[in-house]
């Protein structure tokens, strides 16, 4: 298995993230974002005000991308939030495991207090078992609170982990 | 008991709001918002693009106001969320009931197939047992995911109900 290393976000890392975030986006089926994205609205979702942006990589090229950041502002701001993706090429091979390993090391040392998933589509069964190895805890169901472009409308799992 | 109706904002009623949404972002005991959030930026988290917002209104006067807008993007894009926020001379007198009952039906109209509130923090009893009233059920707790500024790290809950 090579090496994932994980960094902050560069200002040239722009065209590998879309690169990433776009088959996710059109795909529509993990996160509940329009499928009709622009490049510019997605990059501006995932560099929303508040984000922290880091990518992985293996042997120099980009594999996948996370954000960190508050998952509430006021007395909700001790809890942290992420979302992650990984390229297309590069699934299986453990990236989102590292991506979330690392996640969990930043938000404790930046101070939170617990990480929240709000809404993990409930047939995306690789992720649900991935944070269930990493911790995360089942808050909830949100009853068919996701319409899948394929599958019509399934749960959604709201999940927690202290930190 | 008097009648309480519910109209669509009007420009003129920011500072009607903002006596409501003030004491309440103030105390900190209810929403995961700042409490030294100012003026402008209270005014901007309420008409927030994408927000529906509502007054509720007894004898002419605005006693209460709330939002309603999607609770995700894409996928997620029908279920509602809305938040509600009554005056505090006007407490105890159905402000909030009234708006919530009016949320639904609007939402319903609108075409929503949901309504999710994220974070209902679980010491607000009055207004848990109001929406277990109209209609809400527990998802799940979010184990001491909110600071309270007297009773410290308490739970909030998830709540979810069909329209």
């Amino acid at each position: 298995m090579a090496m994932i290393s994980i960094r902050q976000v560069k200002p040239e890392d722009d065209a590998d993230i879309w690169a990433i975030l776009e088959p996710m986006i059109r795909a529509g089926e993990t996160y509940a974002l329009p499928r009709s994205l622009s490049r510019e609205e997605g990059l501006a979702y995932w560099h929303a005000a508040g984000n922290r942006v880091f990518v992985a990589e293996e042997e120099g090229v980009v594999v996948g991308t996370y954000i960190l950041r508050a998952n509430q502002q006021g007395g909700g701001s001790h809890v942290s939030n992420c979302g992650y993706v990984t390229a297309p090429f590069a699934t299986g091979r453990g990236v989102a495991s590292a991506m979330c390993r690392d996640s969990i090391t930043r938000a404790t040392a930046a101070g939170f207090r617990a990480m929240q998933f709000n809404f993990v589509v409930s047939t995306n069964e690789r992720a649900v078992n991935l944070w269930r190895r990493h911790g995360f805890e089942m808050v909830g169901t949100l009853p068919k609170a996701f319409l899948h472009p394929t599958l019509g409308y399934v749960d959604a799992f709201v999940m927690f982990r202290p930190l």
